[in-house]
């Protein structure tokens, strides 16, 4: 049980109770998690705004605190979101490597921040 | 060890093992990976803008296709900049989910979508 | 003076004038501007996340004058993050609005929220 | 009328009769309208994710092109937004600045990215 804690179905279904012992699901309808995601995610980021990057490779242990539970959040949001559209949300992380893999050959894309659609297509 | 696939912490490691294989380390600074994060989270955001609540809780096989794979983004841009911020996501949910259920305890908040700080203290 | 003082371009030199005074303008990079109007925007976004249509449009005035605040604050660095970039944003919107008028001609879009890109090409 | 075209207000009315003219106002409840802002700024966000601040401060045409029109975006929705919900896009701005003013003083701010609630209220 414990071993399993870390898993991302473990903490959709301890969501889904929390949920539901609050009867929460009538708020939880995809589009009000899409906002609440995209909310969550823009609190992450409010925290980076002013940081060079030296900063924010080395948060203050306060920050580094906060930003931890705001990234819970982001991932709390996220979990509720795929289990209200019935999306495999491993699967689907593990669908996206496999296309990144493709999209991103180690030949093409070593040491370039380049988008694959403007990779070459050859050589 | 595919019992395993769906944990944070495989996942975390995949993540790290493509972006050093391709020397993307000096993009993923956490300022730059917050940003990812956001823009990904707009992105999911995006496919339910215009829908009613009776469309965005049945969305067309492609759309939810879509989504699921901007989920998976979302997911992956969190793990990297966890990593790099040498944050354990699954214990910062863990931690974050102990924090809502004192912060929400059923007898206040059934039925209610009142953010904790603006529920009432008392009975 | 006080016709003007709805312009853009009023606003925009208000705010170069106040960042200066700070010596803000070691802050103000447009990649530091960029997220702080995406993390505005979240926070706009914020206001809406449990609210039904009904409710989105009949805010109580404690609500309505909190989101009106950060509606500004997403129009002052809107126009800060423009100023560094030196672009005219009310030529841009011109412009947008433009393009907007082709993309969307009446007889297509009418009644309709779809996305230009999915409209059809004829009829 | 020409002298006008930047006002907040006459783009504020094009982008009404724009909406009217196509029967939109039925998407444009104020809650589509806020996830419609903050994925167009999540859109601005893009451009920036992977660049230095040297890069961000000097973009090529195309790419400032591109930001052009998505700031465009973002200021069309803000503007729809506030029209619906009857709020003053110019006042709020100017309102949001005095608070601006009082909250970060020349003596306690000058050359500090440090948001006014941390800002020492004394000295």
């Amino acid at each position: 049980m414990k071993k399993q804690a870390d898993t991302l179905d473990a903490l959709r279904a301890q969501l889904s109770t929390f949920a539901r012992a609050r009867d929460w699901d009538q708020f939880h309808n995809p589009k009000n998690l899409a906002m609440a995601l995209a909310g969550e995610a823009g609190e992450v980021l409010d925290h980076f705004r002013w940081l060079t990057f030296e900063q924010a490779g080395h948060l203050t242990p306060e920050t580094r605190a906060e930003v931890a539970l705001e990234c819970a959040d982001v991932l709390l949001f996220l979990l509720r979101l795929c289990d209200k559209l019935d999306i495999d949300l491993a699967a689907a992380a593990r669908k996206k490597m496999a296309i990144n893999a493709r999209r991103y050959p180690v030949s093409k894309s070593r040491g370039k921040a380049t988008k694959w659609s403007k990779l070459g297509r050859d050589g």
